[in-house]
């Protein structure tokens, strides 16, 4: 077997390149989605796409597609790699960007190398996946699959009171294909993992074969706010003591469940707040996940008998409201498989892992069959300026999902396993 | 025995009368120490002592004193009785005020009804005693018993940037006489509970044996900040959960404890503090309090104790910040007999208790015997506008000031006890 290779140091010069645009004055990187710091990232990646020989399309939702057309167009479905190049506020130049660089890359390297394919291979920079300036986040991924409607999408109005279609009008991205016009015989989303397992488990390669559901909850508590000095404990109904216990229980649940559960509590609030008043109320948010939906539903009627039972014990009242709610996303099997034999190929340890977090992959899963590669977070750090992973991971990373890409397009789909192949090439 | 009784309708007008004074727009009332608020609140309270026949001193810290000279003056050690017309912001209207204008009430009845008496009886308003705007509170009583300054006091800076001495002689009340001009044979201090424990058991007199002592501390939990969906539970360092333990902790180590320990997080805020990150930091309050000095100081030790093992076994840095600690001040037995019988004398229940809240009464009790008397906060509410207490109560409660006023005065410190009585009259 010979093992080609991307160029290490293009796709290393590019992260750095897209990622010195959008910087304040103070050096912090920030390209939200459809604003001017978004243009001048989009018009970058059109403009290596366009030199790559690419031919490149935009959706009316703003997603770009950088098309390696093959013998065939898009009379055959394309092997889709993708992924996002908006960031959050104050950002690190990997995530979503990683992914897409990186599948450039891979269209240049199998250009240089391989005869064109029967099917065309496409990179997508899907619009606005981090969701921080316009709602909800993996936009441009759920209208291309059909799970939101670009009119919706295109009204959102976002945090600074922009109007999202207008926007992409002003910056130029507001495109004339539909979205979804095309079907993707199989998608590939190679990312950083925004977590610290493959780092502690020294794994080079994370084969991700699932996505958490998410829950989100917020939850009021109110008691009553009294002296701190003068209300003896047993008189008390203290919010704060209720929230410490919530979070106790959280806590405990998530430690001991199996199939994995994780909870957190990011924010708490006290009322009245003051040194020597015992708080009145509370108030506090739930982040649950689990990468199996029966075991997210259980952890969520858990939490609701606990605060049930809370509030009867301690006469409190507790309201609940949903944030959000996501089910977990079964990831392909076949095409974890061949992640996983394309890392063996290269001599890369890999293991098996979940996505705690969402990815304009679980959109696409609704369409085609989908995968992830992730690779190593430097202390697992992430939405953070200090966000980073060791060059020889990157490179590591995107000669995978080379790998990945070269047997479904020139092998088919040759597993070791039992399992039907998807019907690649 | 002949009981007397102050005139109910004038002191429930005074206080009534006074309440109204700054009040804002909204009806809100705040009469923070030396505003134009407090000299209109000050004004009264002089022009009504001044109506009654009382000569008003003013120290230099701005304390006023209404004087019923007797029958040899200064020449002895007056009967004193005290608090504070100063309110927090959105106050009720009768913390302090309640006190100071039943003191009033007495004098006037006992002019009415009594001879001259062999030594003076005083009522004082002590300035800043809430120390909203001027820390530290308490600060007049300090002053005139020798705990602080008053060149320390005059120097403070309050919340807005004002200087205490400054706006005492902007208002008039920067007055000539030398703190603790005289000494107090004697101090009592009439007030609202401020807490639920009468009302709960349905007595009428608090007779106030001891004042608890108050420790203050800040607390900052630092772990490590993460991703809620990509960090297993068991990498995490979870601030906000250590928080909770801390605060699981104080409840049960104050519920437990013997002689009694109250403990309060009444502020808590974790960072970053957003719903889907792993809070890196947490800040919260602890107030402490007991009347055992013992005690108090086993409670700060406990937590100590629990917040090392805690950092330890969680790799937590944990810093704590020593905001203010008072040691419990217990008033003087024989009085507290003498208010017992006082109002056993009126047909009230009364029990004994301690006071969760300082009162200037802590600062006079260390230069003279001194005894306060609670009457039922309804609801147990205070620092409020709801803050509230049943006329009928507020009468009782003026009514065994004033016969205890009138034993100390007429019938020299007779009780049933076998305490070597103070040297009144």
């Amino acid at each position: 077997m010979q093992v080609i290779s991307i160029n290490p140091d293009r796709l290393l010069t590019d992260i750095r390149t897209l990622g010195a645009i959008g910087r304040d004055e103070g050096g912090r990187l920030t390209r939200l989605a459809a604003t001017d710091a978004d243009r001048r990232g989009r018009d970058t990646f059109v403009q290596w796409s366009r030199a790559a020989g690419l031919d490149v399309r935009i959706d009316s939702v703003g997603n770009i597609f950088a098309i390696w057309a093959g013998r065939n167009g898009l009379d055959r479905n394309p092997l889709l790699i993708g992924s996002h190049i908006d960031t959050v506020i104050d950002a690190g130049v990997l995530d979503g960007c990683y992914g897409v660089l990186a599948g450039l890359e891979v269209i240049r390297t199998l250009r240089e190398r391989i005869a064109e394919p029967a099917r065309p291979v496409i990179v997508a920079a899907f619009t606005n996946e981090e969701g921080v300036r316009f709602a909800p986040d993996m936009m441009g991924s759920a209208v291309f699959a059909g799970a939101l409607s670009a009119g919706e999408a295109l009204a959102a109005t976002g945090t600074d009171g922009a109007v999202l279609g207008e926007e992409l009008a002003r910056i130029g991205y507001a495109g004339t294909e539909t979205p979804g016009f095309f079907r993707p015989e199989a998608y590939l989303e190679l990312h950083i993992e925004q977590g610290p397992v493959l780092e502690r488990e020294a794994a080079e390669i994370g084969v991700v074969e699932d996505l958490q559901g998410i829950s989100w909850q917020r939850i009021v508590i109110t008691g009553e706010a009294n002296h701190a000095g003068t209300t003896p404990m047993s008189m008390r109904r203290d919010a704060g003591h209720a929230a410490a216990r919530v979070i106790g229980f959280l806590h405990d649940l998530a430690r001991a469940a199996s199939p994995p559960l994780v909870a957190t509590v990011g924010c708490l609030g006290l009322s009245p707040g003051a040194i020597n008043v015992v708080p009145g109320k509370a108030t506090l948010t739930v982040d649950m996940r689990s990468p199996d939906a029966r075991r997210l539903g259980e952890g969520e009627a858990a939490l609701a008998t606990f605060l049930g039972d809370l509030a009867e014990a301690g006469r409190f009242a507790i309201s609940t409201t949903r944030l959000a709610r996501t089910e977990p996303v079964r990831f392909d099997a076949r095409l974890a498989k061949i992640v996983e034999e394309s890392a063996r190929d290269l001599g890369l340890s890999s293991r098996r892992m979940t996505s705690g977090a969402g990815h304009d992959a679980q959109m696409l899963s609704a369409i085609a069959p989908s995968v992830m590669i992730f690779v190593p977070s430097i202390g697992g750090i992430s939405h953070n300026p200090r966000e980073d992973t060791r060059e020889q991971d990157l490179v590591s990373g995107a000669n995978v999902l080379l790998r990945t890409a070269e047997r479904l397009l020139q092998n088919g789909v040759q597993t070791s396993g039992p399992e039907k192949p998807p019907s690649l090439p």
